[in-house]
């Protein structure tokens, strides 16, 4: 991991270390040679199973369909997004070999040698889903019935950005409840399904808060992105805080008023002939399991009472 | 879908995507433009998690140990495994944006230029995950206790292998129970276990049976290691009919006996110090869903009552 701390850790990478040793140690998380990349051990897997649980009965009376997309999606999707250009950095895109007999045998040879191989592989047709929501819309092109539709999610995403910090995995599970509809209704939608998910959190006994947030947008052009979300208000984060006063917290869900971000380049129309909106709110799953184990410690059988009950511990 | 029906369909292609129709048709799946990527629907889900209840319940006695391991895996391990030689066209290694401001913008001009993007992309740490075993190996490097380990393991794998057959996914759920241990409690194991398996599928109401297999190795050297796999009989799949006389059927599960292959590479030796060997049983989670759902129809409501039973719909 040293060559992700270039300096000596500041004393809040040395926090989030310590925690992450703490989850190694306790064999709730199985290490790897990659930050952000872990195996998860039975009891963590109860805990996901819990709020999975939990998160569909809060969820239940809006009567969302049920869809579940694979952690991969077509590129011709992903190309339909502006995401290249918003978040290169984040993206993972598939590359598989496609050549013959002899182009074989040269691609071993060099990796008997010690070099390179990727060179003789080619792109494939499927990129890394980075958000559980993205394949949907592809599904959707079209006009949505009268009162629009929500749709439950849930899958692996996909980030790419190496940290030792336990919270910011590469691969990881997300929960999302997404709204489609006129602009009005997803706004309301938004803002009513934020309170009863701080809600809902606050009884696991996590210190939530909502706060304005802003996607990581890449570069300087990305800078204007993020003045633009912030200043509109379009993304909520519901954080932790998980290191004492060394960090404000860290964001296990979010509420996000996407507008006509997404359905404008997949041409989901309301049933008014109007380009829809959508909103969706986000749950990492790994996340809210990993604050429900720093602030309730790593043994679930000490947990409280009430939030075992919850989750069905 | 075209590109991949090179001369006229045959019978049997005529019979796989008639039942894709069929799935597509019934809301079960949700077609992408990629062949072998689809969304689940809500009902189909509903089977997957009866079956993986019903799979964790048969597999109760061995005492497993609970490990679950996302979609991608370290690369460097992947480099350990010999995958890229036997396997190079099933393969999925990921790439990212890993440059500047510069770069990126040059990336944006290609891009809007139509021309492709992947020469700014870069390796990165990641692979897919082929087979959900793999990154079980990595973390098992050492001794292992007296009486071996048997592992409990669930998850996506990836198979660059696009197809018409709704029966051949490139993304897919797997759930394996892996024995390491001593080469006779392996093998006996993989015996054992196997026919439980059997049985188990054909309460569903399967009409299943096990064949000897051979992997899929690449190319003309691949040839060599068929023989030997088949052979020495060290894979056996499960199969089921699934288009009448057109098709000997497709397999929904396999128990191999990897020997020392994986454990060589990990250097895992068993108490007495001796290189361990390994055995797995496998169940294709989808494949299993769209056997039962071949066999008993679209509708859960209509299944037998003992297979609905079985499965808790």
């Amino acid at each position: 991991m040293t060559d992700i701390l270039t300096d000596a850790p500041s004393a809040l990478d040395a926090a989030r270390l310590e925690f992450r040793e703490e989850l190694l140690a306790s064999g709730m998380l199985i290490g790897t040679s990659v930050p952000g990349i872990y195996g998860r051990s039975g009891d963590f897997e109860r805990v996901i199973a819990g709020l999975d649980s939990l998160l569909g009965g809060a969820f239940a009376s809006l009567g969302a369909t049920v869809l579940r997309f694979p952690p991969v999606y077509p590129r011709a999707d992903f190309e339909r997004t502006d995401y290249i250009a918003s978040f290169p950095d984040l993206s993972g895109v598939v590359s598989s070999f496609e050549r013959g007999d002899r182009e074989h045998r040269e691609l071993l040879a060099a990796r008997e040698d010690g070099h390179a191989w990727d060179g003789w592989m080619d792109p494939t047709d499927v990129v890394l889903t980075n958000a559980i929501c993205h394949p949907l819309y592809a599904t959707l092109e079209g006009t949505m019935p009268e009162g629009g539709g929500v749709f439950d999610l849930s899958g692996y995403g996909f980030r790419h950005e190496p940290s030792v910090d336990p919270m910011r995995l590469q691969s990881f599970r997300m929960r999302e409840f997404v709204y489609v509809g006129t602009p009005d209704a997803v706004q309301l939608y938004r803002d009513t399904w934020l309170d009863t998910s701080v809600e809902l959190l606050a009884t696991l006994g996590l210190a939530v808060q909502a706060v304005p947030a802003n996607d990581p947008f890449f570069g300087r052009a990305g800078k204007m992105l993020i003045s633009a979300q912030l200043r509109e208000n379009l993304k909520v984060e519901i954080i932790v805080p998980l290191y004492g006063d060394l960090h404000e917290g860290t964001a296990i869900a979010s509420a996000n008023c996407q507008r006509d971000h997404l359905t404008a380049a997949f041409d989901i129309r309301t049933a008014d002939g109007e380009i829809a909106h959508a909103a969706c709110v986000a749950f990492g799953m790994e996340r809210t399991a990993l604050a429900l184990l720093r602030t309730h410690g790593m043994s679930l059988d000490a947990w409280p009472a009430g939030v075992r009950a919850l989750l069905g511990l």
